[in-house]
């Protein structure tokens, strides 16, 4: 990393000002620490350019109208906020989160309508995807469904992105001593919804499916992303209820998020992806692409991910 | 407020150092701060005692458990901070807040199971109720049922106090506009659970009642306070699942919880509390209790009252 800061500290972007990640601090005061009471996205910078930023920042906006956080920030401040600390730390393939707290007000729940909001921004390096580039992750996921379920959408809507992030660290919890890297969850009715931190996409002869965010999953924008990369490459696709037996008897499973883009999925509660009917799976399948060494991807996983690269190196570089 | 901090600023116990407000502060990377990832309690001193002290820390150890925050302190060096932090600004009658966080770990969702957590403090000055005291509220609860439900046990179990308070936030900002200043949740199957920072008990035919803590309520430690009381003076108690109806019905209805204590409804969605049947209700009835001008609790809530007023007389004067 080439640091303009003239030292290798990280800055972080708080409350408006640039500050070593060592100085980067907020009120315990402030309602996100107090209440999780904070909107949040998590972004990815590519060359130099956030993708996607148009969709994190109108999701940032409903998160907000969903808690009643009226911060008054305009979004090309925001961004600005965001571009500098990239360029302050000399980052161009980065990992960014942007948070936005209802700030410090007096020790009650209820908010006041006034918000003197805090806005965090977090940026660490993090090497391209892209045609040519690398994965984040070491290999496959390990996927394992686990006994907490989704916070229903009724108690904290799954499409606001907030502080508040226990459910999935439980869920995360129940993974210890497993050897797998991701919790699926399933909601109260037992419909599959989503890992701790990614979506869930699945092919069944030839068709993509994954969660309908009527229930309580997150429209992730990586997972919008894939959906229409489905559209574009001709992959008939589908977004309904669906329960664990269907992920179980998929023909490819993987995972999305901004930072993992389109993970490949190994193993579901122990048995590889492609072999509940004994038949073999995705490993014995060719694959039109070769730059991920240490993954298989199933044939319609890797052509995703390859019309992903292309997309990012058309936007970003 | 005389402290002996030699100003009137306040000073918070914060990572193990007493410190004034303004710079009182957690890293943007502390977990409690990104994720929530925290247990906390909400405790009470009179007369420079806490009350329910092993009450409290026992829930504490059993959030943390729930939560994995394996934190290796030591309780009575908990309690230890929290007098030095009452001394220390010459409080005795206070609000006290104990936080522990995850503290800061590399930002995965996935937590350490080595923690190096952050401990915070929070006091303010609180007139103590008891005998001949104050109560910190202006007059009885107005209380309002809001669509946001409570959050299932099976996603994030009730009895964990926690920084993950969206779910009440967003139900306290249901009562914009209705003049309500307490929420009322119901859980997915439409029972009553509690408020967004109380339990709730109603009196019906002389029976002392309160939601199960089976359902995703807190077992707040005012609510088995009052519930010993109740015992104690030979009023009947019961303790299960009930729908709306039964605290519209009921003759009194109470909120409790340690900054509280016992805290009458006058109204429950805008219908005067008692008067559901139209043959008037606590505000005819006769109380033995005067110390509250403001309130007229029923019979049952108002021997309550005064039975804890006693027993904080009793444990803390």
């Amino acid at each position: 990393m080439t640091g303009t800061s003239g030292s290798d500290t990280i800055l972080y972007h708080v409350d408006g000002e640039l500050v070593p990640v060592d100085e980067a601090t907020v009120s315990v005061d402030d309602r996100g620490f107090r209440y999780g009471d904070a909107a949040f996205e998590t972004l990815r910078a590519y060359g130099g350019t956030v993708f996607e930023w148009d969709a994190h920042a109108d999701r940032l906006d409903r998160t907000c109208e969903t808690l009643g956080i009226d911060h008054g920030l305009d979004r090309g401040d925001l961004r600005a906020r965001v571009d500098e600390t990239l360029a302050a730390n000399g980052l161009a393939d980065a990992y960014v989160r942007l948070s936005i707290t209802r700030g410090v007000q007096p020790g009650k729940l209820t908010p006041h309508r006034a918000v003197d909001p805090t806005v965090v921004i977090w940026v660490k390096p993090l090497p391209r995807g892209g045609v040519g580039g690398s994965d984040v992750w070491d290999g496959p996921a390990t996927v394992q469904t686990v006994e907490t379920r989704r916070i229903p959408n009724d108690a904290l809507p799954a499409a606001a992105k907030t502080h508040n992030y226990l459910n999935g660290i439980l869920a995360r919890l129940e993974l210890r001593g497993t050897g797998a890297d991701e919790a699926l969850l399933l909601d109260g009715d037992g419909h599959l919804t989503e890992g701790a931190t990614s979506n869930l996409f699945f092919v069944d002869g030839g068709v993509l499916k994954t969660p309908a965010t009527d229930g309580p999953v997150l429209p992730g924008i990586t997972r919008r992303v894939v959906l229409d990369l489905a559209g574009d490459l001709g992959v008939p696709t589908a977004v309904g209820a669906y329960g664990r037996s269907a992920v179980e008897a998929a023909d490819e499973v993987f995972l999305t998020n901004s930072t993992w883009e389109l993970r490949p999925v190994a193993r579901v509660d122990g048995t590889p992806v492609g072999e509940a009917d004994g038949c073999g799976g995705p490993a014995q399948d060719p694959t039109d692409r070769v730059d991920h060494e240490v993954v298989d991807p199933g044939p319609v996983t890797g052509r995703l991910q390859s019309a992903f690269d292309r997309l990012v190196e058309e936007c970003c570089y």
